[in-house]
């Protein structure tokens, strides 16, 4: 079962939240579904609530991660919240299409002004959206109150400091670096991996644990190099060249350099590593 | 039983030699010692050798690995070598403290002119000694020809550029990465941790698997930011001081700033991030 509110707060959400660094593209969505079909077993493993659990993922987007939570726990009943109405519609779908029989409500709406009184989830799950508030602490709070005592958080976030490549490359480093500038520009963090433990506590959770998930691929893992390297990271990259012309960080010699050489890291005798960071925390 | 062995090859080796990056002094060997025994277990999980084995560790330094190395595997027959004669008489003082009863030849000599018999050694074990070599490769085909075939060659190596840090800060930035300028100075690599896949592959070994072995401390793991972040990871960038502003890199209160600001990983709130990567491969 598939049902969708809405919600005053919905109706104030912007169709195109102009801040999302990634975009809103279809190759973007299909971006985010490789990268979430990849990592799967990575981020999702240890996380798995009892049926019948009130479970609330807040920023779902497309989807991507939602299809993998009701696959680890059937039978939860879902609230999926997201600020984009056209994600929302692509997340639905992805839903309808793989987990037909899930019990999910979609919410159009802000994170930070949810209208489920407190205490409303037993456990809230968040993926690769810290990253883009602002105010992460503030968004931490707003999903403290709706999560009941005793009701635990998970949260994952990438740290794009963590992204090692061979061959290593001033060019392919600047690149990277352009869209952790255009993401803190957005009033974002691309860097918010290591910050989780602080924040969590910032926001009062308690018992706040927190572990990297590393990715690491090289020559004896095509599929993960196809699959992260490529598809997902070189992607994203490449992804953000004509905000980051448009931003003045970058010449599109520069850039297109950056790429190729970021590249090599997928080709053979290439290695890539990256730290994504996965934190659990208890509402006292 | 230990015994020390002297060579032709022992002979050529000097007393200091002069590019190992982090030094000969006492408080470098407690360094090792502090840093090998908060790690031992993430380093050395996963190796343990027959009883009767004839292992080499090559680069065994102040014998910090070399203790941990014989807990795991009782009864192998090792022979330790080494570059520096004061830090095998360290090694040796230590192994005969902690582990009495080990068969080990003590081995004074380079790696690259090692008097072995083609064949002689079942595994070959080293730890963070590539880093320090001007052609690592040309090490691993040394250790290859000593390696009988079907034997194995464990390889655990650092890299400086996924030291991650909470709070984020361009000054300690910039002190971490006089490290990886100094090491490189010296002919060696602080970044090559990354590069274990191709360089074992370019040596000519096979069914090479790498896999990172990461170390992340924040406030909920006090032993680990003591023993790691404060007295192995600070504790190593603060120890190239007076290297640092002998080769004109820094002045002393930008060091001492970027260290000043290092530090606050360890301190509350503070959060902190390092990949080892860690090699098996088999001599075909």
């Amino acid at each position: 079962m598939t049902t969708e509110t809405s919600t005053p707060a919905a109706a104030a959400a912007p169709e195109h939240p102009s801040d999302y660094v990634h975009g809103y593209s279809r190759t973007e969505a299909r971006r985010l579904g490789d990268q979430a079909d990849t990592l799967a077993e990575l981020l999702h493993a240890g996380t798995a609530y009892p049926a019948g659990s009130r479970v609330l993922e807040a920023g779902c987007g497309v989807g991507a991660q939602t299809v993998h939570l009701l696959a680890a726990s059937p039978g939860v009943r879902l609230t999926a919240a997201d600020l984009s109405a056209d994600s929302l519609a692509l997340a639905r779908a992805r839903v309808a299409a793989q987990a037909p029989a899930a019990d999910v409500v979609w919410h159009h709406g802000d994170l930070h002004r949810l209208p489920f009184p407190d205490g409303s989830f037993d456990h809230v799950f968040l993926c690769f959206v810290l990253e883009h508030l602002p105010d992460p602490t503030a968004g931490l709070a707003a999903l403290h109150r709706v999560l009941r005592p005793g009701g635990t958080i998970t949260v994952i976030e990438g740290d794009h400091g963590s992204a090692l490549f061979h061959p290593e490359s001033p060019a392919a480093r600047r690149t990277v670096d352009h869209l952790v500038r255009l993401q803190a520009r957005a009033g974002g963090d691309g860097l918010l991996g290591r910050r989780l433990h602080p924040l969590l506590t910032a926001a009062s959770f308690a018992r706040v644990s927190v572990r990297p998930r590393t990715v690491y691929a090289d020559d004896s893992r095509p599929a993960l190099v196809e699959g992260f390297t490529r598809r997902t990271f070189v992607a994203m990259v490449e992804a953000v060249r004509a905000e980051a012309l448009a931003a003045g960080l970058t010449t599109p010699e520069d850039f297109d350099r950056g790429v190729t050489e970021l590249r090599r890291a997928a080709e053979p005798g290439g290695t890539f590593h990256y730290a994504f960071f996965k934190a659990v925390a208890v509402r006292p």
